[in-house]
């Protein structure tokens, strides 16, 4: 059992930065990582849409031998956590629950900022699940749907970079939040210029990292931590691996390898093939 | 023969621009439109995905009873016209040739500006189309992958819209072209901006205007035009026909109707369904 993987999904590219956090704390896991980049981006889908293609993720994985199921896609997470959660025979872990509790902990003013995709915002996955910690807390949201492209396309020390936060992030800037949480797995590439625009006294939180450390507490009580052994990363991908080998080295800071690509998420197509 | 209907797609909004300037010129013609919106964009997806969903959408407007396919997309018709024109039972049409034929006639200069999204720029198809027709004529291409979502999300008027075309357009102006072309459809959205960039002395080339002319001169040969009644426009889409009818009414100026949604674009499904 322990030695079976942590499988990980998202629409593509950008939950590569929360395996980067997850890989840094449990160095000796293996990891199976699904990018759905022949569809990608999810984030102005239809929720219906959504949550199809995250079952279609979630059984892939299941396919591949894993212990645990890590929804690296904020805009999946948001829609998909409850039935996956439901019909999953391993545990679910998305990056909300984790960003929020850890926005709920820093905020001292019970002002907290969420940043993420349209749909993620829409969904207001993030207000539900703080105000269910803490119904005092004031949330304050807004959808920024330029970043992710100005992320993919590298432009992230780029003048664009820093007009498109400045116009996105002004109205949370005025509203007096604290803690700004980074609701999209995209965002921690802009983390300078995010952090820049908001200045020094505002926690921004990166989910990627709270949803790693979430994951080994459960590994953990479970008996289930690999103690040893160098772990392995495997990635599929559903359009050009050397695309995903591209932006995603930029993710990762470091060169992929073992990328495969598959035609389809299709349940018929890979069960069989 | 007559009443059937012309077929177009696209990955999603984007052909309405091309939609709009047939309807303009052809009033009597019914039109059937499907936006894969599911899977939209299409311009950073690899090539072998790209003719995929190309056969796929025309294979669904054929089931629809069409007497001509157009294909609204500058990276599908870069990419799938070859194949298309082949196992089609209808003729053809991209929307390269038409927008590449009037830029050769267009140019005093023999320099030719192309700006596309990266697959389309990647593809050379305007590049080949044209020196087809003149081989004396200079190229230039620049991919402007930021150009999709600005348009998207309405942004046509703000500054970043300015800020990117000054970028994007920069090495196409200095090398002294006299035409350019907008080589992917959701441009003419930003031919304002566009034109104020580039000066008021370039020829700017709306390729869906040159091929709303090709397809009336192909039904006119083939004695097909409908001369009488007012077309009807029917849309299908694979994600919310909401997003779809909101953009896409930016896109045409006008209020869109008769949208369905199509869960899926397999073969399989929709012939059965």
């Amino acid at each position: 059992m322990k030695n079976l993987s942590i499988g990980m999904f998202d629409s593509g590219v950008g939950g590569l930065t929360v395996l980067k956090e997850v890989r840094e704390l449990l160095p000796h896991e293996n990891i199976v990582y699904l990018g759905d980049t022949a569809r990608v981006p999810y984030g102005n889908r239809s929720p219906r849409t959504i949550v199809r293609y995250a079952l279609e993720s979630a059984l892939f994985l299941l396919t591949k031998g894993i212990k645990i199921l890590v929804i690296a896609c904020n805009t999946s997470s948001a829609l998909a956590i409850n039935i996956l959660s439901r019909k999953m025979p391993v545990p679910v872990i998305g990056v909300i629950e984790p960003g929020a509790k850890e926005a709920v902990k820093a905020t001292r003013k019970k002002r907290i900022g969420i940043i993420g995709t349209k749909a993620t915002i829409k969904s207001k996955a993030y207000e539900y699940s703080i105000k269910k910690m803490d119904p005092g807390v004031e949330v304050i949201s807004k959808a920024c749907p330029l970043f992710v492209p100005i992320v993919e396309e590298g432009l992230q020390d780029d003048d664009v970079a820093y007009i498109m936060a400045e116009k996105y992030l002004k109205e949370i800037k005025m509203s007096g939040v604290d803690t700004l949480v980074m609701g999209c797995t995209h965002y921690p590439v802009l983390e300078g210029v995010i952090k820049d625009v908001m200045g020094p006294y505002i926690h921004i939180i990166n989910t990627g990292k709270e949803t790693a450390k979430e994951v080994k507490n459960r590994l953990q009580i479970k008996g289930q931590l690999r103690t040893k052994g160098r772990g392995l990363c495997r990635y599929f991908v559903t359009d050009s691996p050397e695309t995903f080998r591209e932006i995603g080295s930029r993710f990762l800071r470091e060169e992929l390898s073992r990328i495969r690509y598959i035609k389809s998420l299709d349940y018929k197509d890979f069960i069989l093939s």
